[in-house]
């Protein structure tokens, strides 16, 4: 009988709800033969209001043992912008060398998009995960007065992107339309961006069958929201995919239903799998929250570890729950039960 | 009786035709007594080729005399990604300071949003235009190599983040609703973005009247296109700003429509009006192009220069002439044409 260790880091706000109703729908999901075996961390606003910590080594380092994190939210207005965010979540994504930040962006049927004649949306965004902006290499100097100079430096490298390239070519290859485009901005960071567009070139040698596509980001945009079928893969910087992801969410019908996962494709690392969405303290604790993104983690993180039917399955009961849902208030666990019983049937 | 001294490029592709009609609506709107002087400087793809050169020092010497500048468009595929956004677009906005690019974002009636519900939009982006990742401060190492390193440094100042932050509270002061957003990333971007949440906190100590409020770059995407009436007006950093205003244009109605300023509200140089689409060299020379986010930038430069009433005329004019749009095809010189007589009429 085969085991599942899985680390789970609810974290703040509507975190601790979305994240019992995933583990509720991955319980019921899996095999009868796979043991599910669950160790919950507190991390978050509460521990770092408790102890000063975020992330501390030893939680670091506890962590690195399992087979997958089930990451709810991080962040609360109680606690400055950024310590958080880079304290702990950046931090797991940097140390497990999360180089592959994927999102799909998939309108399903019964969804409305804020798109006017609701267009067809099948794509998937392969985000780089460990580098670019979200290094953390930056710093002030006169800090606080009339005379501060702040700086941040994204730093690219050609391993970096080669890792990613390849591996969003590689989904490219295997979906129907084999479509590939990059995102940048190599008209002004010509540097970075003509590292990415070399790079690209360079590996796309291997995959000969795959069609590819340069846009700018800000061009990029606009397409999201004229013409988002004309998507399949897209593969850009941390950054870029930070931004492109939210806008992806926000035509598929919100970040209620945007999944992610934050890959280590050789497995040295566990892979973290979160919603999209963020803590949203203004609903936290009323059972409002809308567990699907975490319910659709769940499937990707099932996928990860290499049980394809059992993620299908999860994503056909989300398919089917949005497809017949009355536009009736349900709540949290009213959802999850929904799901779970779903895929139990 | 008055001058108005204007320098003209018109640079690569579709900027040709549009200046042209551009050109045409300004000269119909203009006081008897008011005498325009224009004089066309070559730049661009063309005179790249020819001389290699993108900006020499005696035309931004020349450039430096005028009231103001109109610009078409730069970039053309047969020019290396950069070498003439870098060398002469960002070099013209740089060298003259503009640190205040003013780009509107406003639906028009009678034109279609691919938003559904066509809500109401009517904003303005104040972005920074001479900072952040555009400073174009970054290098690369073992260029070219399995081992580059590629690197870009946003640079920002507390005087920098000050005169367009102050800019930019000013304009919502004098707006009906009074709302100002700040817009950046300071959950990752730390050092740039709190020298940003700090400036904006204390020049908003001057302006008590102003509502103010901050969205993360990637949450403000998704109110771009769900609830685009919150925003009054905006104010961001040079990229978000390039990424939000591309998206702005997108959701009211698109890149033809789309106005921008690059202004150096001292005077110490002249400011620089052009249309935020770019060259769009599939349609170049066929008479395809709308001249309307050209015609809008005219009015920008009249407003910039004092001539308040000619500008209310000319948006005026683009009003009438969207809201009474019946779909049948008019090529660049008939809009120009019908927008010229309507702001002599
Ligand atoms: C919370 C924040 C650090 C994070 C990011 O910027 O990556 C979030 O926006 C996301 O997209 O997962
Ligand atoms: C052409 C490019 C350098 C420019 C920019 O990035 O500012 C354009 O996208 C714009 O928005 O005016």
């Amino acid at each position: 009988s085969r085991t599942i260790r899985l680390a789970v880091v609810p974290g703040d706000g509507i975190g601790q709800e979305v994240v019992a109703e995933g583990l509720k729908v991955l319980g019921a999901v899996l095999p009868a033969d796979v043991k599910l075996e669950t160790t919950e961390y507190d991390l978050g606003a509460r521990r770092y209001h408790r102890t000063g910590e975020t992330l501390p080594d030893n939680v670091l380092a506890e962590l690195k043992a399992f087979d997958a994190i089930l990451l709810g939210a991080i962040g609360d207005p109680s606690v400055p912008s950024g310590v958080l965010e880079r304290g702990l979540l950046l931090k797991l994504r940097f140390a497990f060398d999360h180089h592959i930040n994927l999102r799909p962006g998939r309108l399903f049927p019964g969804v409305e998009s804020p798109l006017a004649g609701q267009p067809e949306i099948d794509f998937v965004v392969v985000r780089e995960g460990t580098e670019g902006p979200y290094v953390g290499n930056g710093g002030s100097l006169r800090t606080g007065t009339p005379h501060e100079v702040a700086t941040e430096v994204s730093l690219n490298t050609a391993y970096g992107i080669e890792r990613v390239v390849r591996d969003a070519y590689r989904r490219a290859q295997a979906r129907p339309r084999k479509k590939l485009t990059l995102v940048h901005k190599n008209n002004v960071l010509v540097h970075a961006g003509h590292l990415w567009s070399r790079i690209f070139a360079e590996v796309g040698q291997e995959f000969p069958e795959v069609t590819t596509d340069y846009l700018h980001v800000d061009a990029a945009t606009i397409f999201f929201v004229t013409q988002p079928e004309r998507f399949d893969v897209i593969v850009t910087d941390n950054l870029f995919g930070d931004i492109l992801t939210d806008l992806a969410a926000a035509v598929t019908g919100g970040i209620g239903l945007a999944a992610s996962g934050n890959i280590n494709p050789s497995g040295e690392f566990p892979s973290m799998f979160e919603p999209v969405h963020g803590s949203a303290p203004d609903i936290a604790g009323q059972g409002k929250a809308d567990p699907t993104a975490t319910v659709l983690s769940v499937a990707m993180l099932l996928e990860h570890l290499g049980y394809a039917a059992e993620a299908a399955k999860v994503e056909a009961a989300v398919a089917a729950d949005l497809a017949e849902r009355t536009g009736a208030a349900r709540s949290t666990s009213q959802v999850g039960d929904a799901l779970a019983g779903r895929v139990s049937g």
